[in-house]
């Protein structure tokens, strides 16, 4: 991928800060939770990386010290929590493209979604287009659709930021200030409108 | 504290063990989750412990390692999920003693659990005794009130198992096979009774 600088240079965008760019989405919703929590709109919070901690050292007066550990696949989703009364789930993805592979989100994470859908509760993955430049929330049961088309062979392999809102019932989140990442109003649209 | 063993030995127990018991409390519940989750009863999940890390190294062809990383104190409580349509949120702790000392609880963990209370969620703690063998679970409304007392420089620094019941509207969870701790019965009683 390549980004084009005012000034006319062109920049070369490599793994490492295409993993950057994700952080600064995950960065901004947990700002965003933070706001949403100060406001007492909500209590959302984004759970801890598993970690596989194999060697720990408790050296004099110090704190314990983990040597060696290593990043485990999560179990469930990025973010969960609290939402005018009830139990909201999600997990958020950010992309550089303006399509989605589905490849993005890993077959247990939407099926835990399902499982919350189930149960009572608001199960919905977030994206983040970078190239448009635009944040989208798809309500489980719409995106599992695809999703399992796609995981059991099907020919189409990703989804178009063009066609969320029409295929997918998807909604946008307004990208702002404070909050940055408005989604709760997209939540509001999607599940207590009457 | 000793534990008197069936053939008449005594045995002392050290820190490392006592961190042990609390470990295996924490895997009952996790294996109690398990259970609920097959039978879908429930989608309740531990939150990962939260490590600050400092370190990794990238080895070729192997995964990323960290080799220098700390533990955190968590922002939130230790279980989270959904039961029967609602936000359901504890704080998991054993003890030793037949008392139970606040301070094993943080403030910033009794404030969480009340604001989940405060936006229509299920939010307790759930203490093991392991010296009388049973478990306990306490709304946070009721124990709250008595931890802020301790808190804010009251006399009385720990709550007596023999006093959950009356004093702090306790119910007990029962500890059998499977789940090996049916705090759902509990949650039941607590929350779900006409």
């Amino acid at each position: 991928m390549t980004i084009n600088y005012p000034n006319g240079s062109q920049h070369q965008v490599t793994k490492k800060e295409s993993a950057a760019r994700g952080m600064l989405f995950e960065h901004e919703l947990n700002d965003s939770n933070k706001y949403y929590l100060i406001q007492d709109r909500a209590v959302i919070y984004k759970k801890p990386t598993p970690i596989q901690i194999v060697k720990v050292e408790y050296p004099k007066r110090a704190k314990a010290k983990i040597v060696e550990a290593y990043y485990q696949a999560p179990s469930t989703t990025d973010y969960n929590g609290i939402y005018k009364g009830r139990y909201i789930d999600y997990e958020a993805k950010q992309n550089n493209a303006a399509s989605f592979n589905y490849e993005l989100i890993s077959k247990h994470q939407v099926d835990h979604l399902n499982k919350v859908d189930k149960h009572g509760g608001i199960a919905f993955v977030i994206i983040y287009f970078k190239k448009i430049d635009k944040v989208y929330l798809i309500d489980i049961k719409y995106f599992s659709k695809f999703y399992y088309d796609a995981y059991n062979g099907g020919k189409k392999k990703s989804l178009k930021a063009s066609e969320i809102v029409d295929a997918y019932h998807g909604h946008e989140a307004k990208i702002g200030y404070a909050p940055r990442i408005n989604y709760l109003d997209a939540v509001d649209e999607m599940y207590f409108k009457k």
